[in-house]
């Protein structure tokens, strides 16, 4: 019955949920993005179900919103990824642990360093999301006055990647003998100085740590501009992405695949996994009704607010209950506005729901039965629209354990999902390859 | 039975023996220093006696050390700080967590967020070693030609002090209220943004985590210069120290007490713990031939290049196993030479038991039966040489089993050491007070 692709399901984390209500929705923990006990039970949850990974997104601020709409959100207070990361990989044993690092605020010793020790830790279980931060007030809190700019962080980054990468090469596979009878702990020549001299980094080695057990950590990427997918193109192994639908996931799933062919690299090597809110029910109609109670659940001033910014357009006059009105084209921010009067039409919303649509969460979503959702994730697998999905969740725990016990089983009873672990790494559930060293051929 | 003031014990752990020898002993762990199971082992014994902290201090590259002396190094592979430290908190409750950051090399507000998040998942348990970073060889891996001055990094390390205890107070301890009602997940009156523009760097903040447990991570200090010194009196509640004898401890134990009461700070708020070498046999002379067995697993070549350069003199033609001969003094490394004849006269040690005592564990030891071990422990306690120890293991597991089993129920039976826990955090564990908030009184 197996088909020969896979599903690959990672679970996005960091916030436990990406929707703006969910820690006020009935039944839900409120500090369920910060309590270990809640984090612990989600991940062995996850990895129950046999899910590839559990990702952490990440800010080096708090979110850049007015402090209105900031007083309301439950990722004012988050773990760092490192420390939760490694704290979970205590507590489970085959679920890969994806973290967040950025090539613009950190350094690369203190990078490739980290991802080594959790790959250690964990036993080969670890991933890094390559950002370069967007969020212009990092720049803030590391010394900058303004935020470095698209293009700058783009070249750094690329950069980065080569000398974290070089750095955990900076020993073979084989160099820790460890000969009590000779008193040699690890053979000098199986350790390499990398002496990085680029235009924006200088980082001399080696790496004061064993090569990870993957090699190198998973490669995450998540930018979709021109630079972004062509880092995702050159580096990536797993592309997260937010696609609005199945038309634009398939355009951008073949042009990375395309840039990879491009310059020669195997198109497989590379899994890309949109993110999509979940919801489920007993039929269509309850799944919808519980969506729509979640939004419901989003403060009207902070959704009205942020629908205002997306049409460019000051909509606090219109009539909460009514459909929402023609209104002007503007220059101010066409994508915000193409996407929301797209909402109000797919599903006939009010100004109140799309603008409570929109505050929540307002990207991909699939809101049903474990079947019509099995059915949707199979279309978009089969026609190539992605290799699988990072899951959101739309509130935790009962979120989170619909997907974990009634859609899981319904993907595995249809072939396309795991029964259970195959390896033990990260790299295993995904079905990467293992990097050669660039230094040592293997032993 | 028990005494008013109690000793306190750190476990030295990284690596988790300093002795050079330590991997070659019989029965040792060879990978003692860089396998987790063993790590998780070491931490659950020592939860399991009571053991203040677990400490880990810190390289920011491989240690400076010609090749061939560095081949026989366990700590070239090492875990970095904040990933074992986490994941040991998962599988622990009660022992603290002392990582080392340095803050000539790394950013506030990542030190900040990381000891936050470890002391949340920890609930209360996290420590900072703040440390300027001696190795000039870390430079050359954060992008710079010659390593920070002495002057410069105690100057940027006590600013750098100022901004991460700052961003721990970014919110009051009750600024989280959840209110699922009106949907306020926080009190923005409760946040402090801290806007700090000093010499040395600028952070805006605020931190994007809670306020930690403790109110602050215990601060621990371990630099034994003039600015090191009053770095600790101004700052530190733990100082980590490595007198060689009783005497020089009771003059480091008054210098920094009286520094503190001259600047108005309670000597009672610092915990001053010498590192110190045990090594436990049946008799005194079991001791010190385990002693003396695992000095001479440390390999000759590398032990005399290490005695030529304390002594300042090519020691590599003197007579292995005659005496230490007389040599002209030189101006090269006085300190070094003072300490190398003081082990010679001490112990009656020929040249090659020289070489590998100095180029084994030299520091401060304790070698004997439980009972002699917790006389010394005893006075150095009455006397006012420390307030406890930070314990250096010459080998694992059964050196730090014999530290565990052995001497700790004798320290209890003489009510110098408590029968349990009685507190949950580190702070409680050292009797240390929560500090205050500096911008939002307590609720």
């Amino acid at each position: 019955m197996a088909q020969e692709r896979q599903l690959h399901l990672g679970a996005f984390m960091r916030p436990v949920s990406l929707h703006t209500g969910a820690w006020r929705y009935p039944g839900a923990y409120r500090d369920a993005n910060f309590n270990f006990k809640h984090l612990k039970e989600f991940a062995q949850k996850l990895e129950a179900a046999k899910f590839d990974a559990f990702f952490m997104a990440d800010h080096l601020a708090v979110l850049n919103m007015p402090v209105e709409a900031l007083k309301r959100s439950q990722t004012v207070t988050s773990f760092e990824p490192f420390t939760l990361l490694s704290a979970l990989a205590a507590v489970t044993d085959r679920i890969g642990l994806i973290a967040t690092a950025s090539t613009t605020f950190d350094e690369p010793y203190h990078v490739a360093r980290r991802f080594a020790s959790l790959d250690h830790i964990s036993a080969g279980r670890a991933g890094w999301n390559i950002v370069t931060t967007a969020n212009p007030d990092a720049a803030l809190n590391f010394g900058l006055e303004e935020h470095v700019e698209h293009g700058e962080r783009y070249h750094r980054a690329r950069e980065f990647y080569d000398v974290v990468t070089g750095l955990w090469d900076s020993f073979a596979d084989d160099a820790f003998t460890r000969d009590v009878e000779s008193g040699q702990f690890f053979d000098p020549a199986r350790m390499h100085v990398l002496n990085h001299k680029g235009e924006e980094l200088s980082v001399r080695g080696p790496l004061n740590i064993a090569r990870p057990p993957q090699g190198w950590p998973v490669i995450v990427q998540a930018g979709q501009s021109e630079p972004g997918r062509q880092l995702a193109a050159e580096t990536a192994e797993v592309v997260f992405c937010s696609p609005r639908d199945l038309p634009a996931a398939q355009a951008l799933y073949a042009d990375i695949k395309g840039r990879m062919t491009a310059i020669g690299r195997d198109p497989h090597n590379v899994k890309i996994l949109p993110a999509a809110f979940i919801v489920i029910g007993d039929s269509v109609e309850e799944a919808r009704a519980k969506r729509a109670r979640l939004d419901s659940l989003v403060h009207y001033d902070s959704a009205i607010a942020s629908l205002s910014i997306a049409l460019g357009h000051d909509a606090s006059g219109f009539d909460p209950d009514g459909p929402l009105p023609d209104i002007a084209e503007t220059n101010a921010s066409k994508t915000g506005r193409t996407q929301v009067l797209k909402l109000a039409q797919e599903d006939q919303l009010t100004v109140r729901q799309l603008a409570q649509r929109y505050g929540g969460y307002s990207g991909l979503a699939f809101v049903g039965t474990p079947e019509t959702i099995a059915d949707q994730m199979t279309k978009w697998l089969v026609e190539c629209g992605s290799d699988g999905f990072n899951v959101v969740f739309p509130y935790l725990p009962q979120g989170l354990g619909d997907v974990v016990d009634r859609l899981v089983p319904e993907l595995q009873r249809r072939g396309i999902f795991r029964l259970d672990y195959e390896g033990t790494t990260l790299r295993e559930h995904l079905g990467l390859p293992r990097p050669t060293n660039r230094f040592f051929a293997s032993p």
